[in-house]
């Protein structure tokens, strides 16, 4: 479909907005509402929803601080099948990990581009797993997903879970200027917000901490993997080999947090001597992404923020630096068991979830990806 | 002062809190006014409370479920100086670090036996910092102290730091089974009361994680090392050269929780082949300390319980078990970094302040360390 | 069934918990498993418990502080069907409105004695609405409902929402001691565990305020005219026309509480010149009850215990004392618009649910209303 | 000093913040820095943070989700002595109420217009007690305070306390519809933030509800009758007379909210029979004040904005709408004991606090009240 790059320099690109109705559709709407790329055309939900207007289908379960966009109220709200999906170039998807698997496919074999936040692809061989900030150049699989899938143009590209998502930055600019790193241990302090709607229950969370997090040890385990090994030359897999020395190992707690995990993360280098904290804080200042290069509408100016107090970033501070684009960093010093630690803050709602979707759609569009 | 032990058999030891009204304080309040062997006899604040009864001074400052216990409430508060307490054997010491320094000296030259909280005389050589469920046996430097200060009975006994508290027990049941640690590392959530009253603005962390608590880091990694390690044959001084080897990291943060630190823990061992998880999980359930054995009335029942719950310990739940004498440990399982990894929650306002104070001191009382 | 008063004398009366695995369900649990009268002998809950054991079917969904029993634990769970509460001579019900109407009727007609936390029959003209510490001699229609739905022994009590619980003890003590009340305008600040689990999503309620409890304002306006009306001297029905004079004014809201509703209340007299501040507090001080003169089981000393601090009744401190069995009021002041103005505290998970059941049982079974 | 209103056509009027480095000081710092008609010009605050930077003196205080604006961080703060702010047409002041009293009598006796947050002038039978959206007319009486105080352009213009200011708005709303108000009961769960920084300890209010706030209940009683008062034809006095009859009574909450003032309120008419749900809800949608009309720049584009859904306004989703500086109305329904009840949410940091300054100053501009 050349019409999708094409039309891109005259014209916004035409997307739907799978599974728009949840906490994460949610956020794609705000995020597409008004976007210079992208042209919100159509929405799906369950069956439950579709036939009614999104102002009705969300009645009582809009939970956003921003009113519903003007233009997106009155728009009809459709089951997530691809016929009603015609006009669009590009769905982003939000659907829980339920629907996600067979809906998505059918998506892409209706020559659709898929951009998902679910998990149901994050592990397949030929989709890649991409934290825009990190790793957009995983995408230039795409052509050999398509080929081995049978499309023109659909495809499917995911990005990472919330938690991975705000390590991987750092890793990163670490890996990037100072070589292979050797192990990680996180401790994740996550927000509420991450588990949906009606999500955890205030019993639960109030006056309280959960020190577990269903599947979300193993997933900051492999992903990390994933998102940080490079891409094959012949495009045709990811080479996780590369990332085999990695170990990472994760400690995972909901706290009572609306939005925003906090991460404290604690690095060793294969490099001796490792570099010192002030060479490490420098590393995550100046660290620049394709994305800031492509200056795309979502990248935040800075793709990190180095903290300079002492007790920053926090939540309730810092999550909203940037619009939550980009990740903040902070109380970089010696560790006395592994090289560097460190304190990672990031928007789980914005570049954790939506943000990351919205992005990666962005860059492949500058790239040609769409084509 | 032979009376201590001799009376300990017919009547109770009669003892004094100083820093009554703070929060400890009023802990200590509630463990003392109805125990086995101690009688509360005498109480010390600032110069402001002196002079007032009990339940004047604490006024608009008692933050207990439980009532001013009806014994208490018309005792007098007077300067801490020895010389209002002079009927006691004892004082628990509940001060703040400002004035802790000169006024538990001057207690102990004074002849009484002091149990701190504070943590002024913790880095003290002559000084034992006790966690009783880990390393009484350190108070047998005392007659060495009593000698160096030149007192006959006086001396002052610390304990340990909250968040050390909490990680020791589990530790020491390890080394004890398997033999030398290697390295630990240590994530800890804290609650809002181990910064006592105020304390910690609800602005700051209402909503919010604060990945800050000034000095907490260091105390736990120094603290770890002076109770893990021996003392030397010849008690006189405490064998810090036994665990050179160990190396401790912290991360420390302080979370929206009211009582009970949560802290997450990995830890590798010297052994090889390390220990399984099962046999790890056998040792924390088996775990059993002098405190049990001599069964002094505030020991719990079990040191460490072992939650089987996938998501347990968890603060507002198993904070109370056990009146918070023990501490809990949940989620033991391999680490892809170190060897071992699992949750320890203590309650920062029992085991971790006023009642290890109680509990050394009934622990002195039975193995004769008051005579 | 002469049975029941009979046995009391000799041994305990054995009753089952329907809805036994709930939140209301599992506090019956802990009142009852070593209760002075009542012995625990079937539990009750939905299909998917039944045939496990106790502690099965609560798996992960015990979220109470203190264990299960232990001599609860391995009792089996079996359908709400009155076969498998043959030996039970009373049923105390923690259902959902669900099911509560047919069930709690069926087991009723099954010949048992039923004291249900459950809205449903609580508007019935012939099923008493009973507070334990306001109006008990309600139950004095139970002979007269048993003679309307053709039973011998079977009947049903209900006891109130619990917002209503806590206004009603100190309008009654009021209206005791100055004769009817003209206008009350009440304000809820209602704990999240009045939702039951999973209930309100923490992300509606943390850092929010909900002006809203879906038909709780209504209960408490109704509620409160039928609980604090008479019996007619026929003990056929109650005299709702006796209270048609009171306008009741009810805000409700839900806080981020976890237990214990705080009620800010004005009430106006038709007692002209009013009573003082000081008469009203005296009253309040000096109310007692029947639970009290009877000396039943789980009946508060006070009824209503009276806070002279002036910013006292506090959920967090104050929710637990007395076991959660009274009320707690403070500020007691005038009202520029009304005549007084106060503040009431009550345990909605004790006195106002399963606590009121147990007591109501507790006086039955004392006064002879179980023969 | 005509220069203030001639400069507002062609340049902006020069302004200073006193109390600039407290939390109310901090929102002028952020309503200012980029304003259209006012330029930051002088900051004052206490002699500890005089002769720093403005960043440098509030390190470590800086708690708003914003940054510190550029033009701002390296101005230098002084003493809050009027030498300092010699080229400033107004000062705002966010100063304590200790320093306010002599310090803004100061400010004005040297010729500045002092715009005040702080409650010591706001019973001076001279000064205006202002909430922009309800009583800028009471600002007529300034030339009267001028010639009493013996200034030529110097005067105090206060606003109100936060929670009066949330309810001022719609009982305005309502008098100007359907004529004198009768009575009034309003309940508040007030946020934390209201209480400054440090403020409310954390102890005190998580998990909890504090019934008692110093003094507020008595402010919003007799604030509301000041506010509503008209001003006399001679504009040389407030009259206070008309609102003789309007009786208010308070119950005062704090609540663990960060932002944002919640009331439930109730009213009564003297109009008989009294407006319908329908007129009410009406009246409250098409209000409209001065600040509308002369399109001042912090005015909301509705006054009060009227929620439909039944469980709103609410803090967290509603106290940012149109930058908090309108009041939020909803659940207008029938009363039982007045006439009728609804919930009113105000942002108290916004407009009732420094947007109610500076919207002030916004209307005295344009109205010609400077000149």
């Amino acid at each position: 479909m050349a019409s999708a790059a094409a039309s891109s320099s005259s014209q916004k690109v035409k997307v739907g907005v799978l599974g728009a109705t949840g906490t994460v559709g949610q956020r794609f709407i705000l995020q597409l509402a008004d976007h210079p790329n992208f042209e919100l055309a159509a929405l799906g939900a369950s069956s439950s929803s579709a036939g009614k207007t999104y102002a009705k289908a969300v009645e009582g379960r809009w939970k956003q601080i921003k009113r519903i966009p003007a233009n997106v109220a009155d728009m009809p709200v459709y089951e997530c099948q691809a016929q009603h999906f015609a006009q669009c170039h590009i769905v982003f998807s939000g659907l829980d990990s339920g629907p996600a698997g067979p809906v998505e496919d059918a998506f892409r074999k209706a020559e659709l581009r898929v951009f998902s936040n679910a998990k149901n692809y994050r592990t397949d061989p030929l989709c890649p797993l991409v934290v825009p900030l990190v790793n957009p150049e995983h995408m230039e699989i795409l052509p050999f997903q398509k080929q081995q899938v049978g499309t023109k143009t659909g495809f499917i590209v995911t990005n990472a879970n919330c938690s991975t998502t705000g390590i991987v930055v750092p890793l990163k600019a670490l890996e990037q200027s100072f070589g292979p790193l050797d192990k990680v241990l996180v401790n994740t302090m996550q927000a509420i917000s991450g588990a949906g709607y009606p999500g955890v229950s205030s019993l639960d969370i109030l006056d309280n901490v959960v020190p577990f997090i269903s599947g979300e040890e193993e997933k900051i385990e492999w992903e990390t993997a994933k998102i940080l090994g490079g891409i094959k030359s012949d495009k045709t897999a990811f080479d996780y080999h590369e990332q085999d020395a990695l170990k990472v190992s994760a400690h995972c707690n909901r706290v009572p947090v609306i939005d925003g995990h906090l991460e404290c993360v604690s690095v060793s280098f294969k490099k001796r001597p490792a570099p010192s904290v002030e060479e490490v804080e420098r590393c995550f200042a100046q660290f620049t992404t394709e994305a800031q290069r492509l200056a795309v509408h979502s990248a935040p100016a800075q793709a990190i923020t180095l903290h300079e107090e002492k007790d920053r970033p926090q939540p309730k501070l810092d999550r909203d630096w940037q619009n939550g684009a980009g990740v903040n960093v902070g109380r970089v010093r010696q560790c006395p068991v592994f090289d560097i630690k460190f304190v990672v803050l990031s928007n789980n709602v914005m570049i954790g979830a939506a943000t990351s979707s919205v992005m990666n759609a962005e860059i492949a569009l500058k790239k040609g990806y769409l084509d």
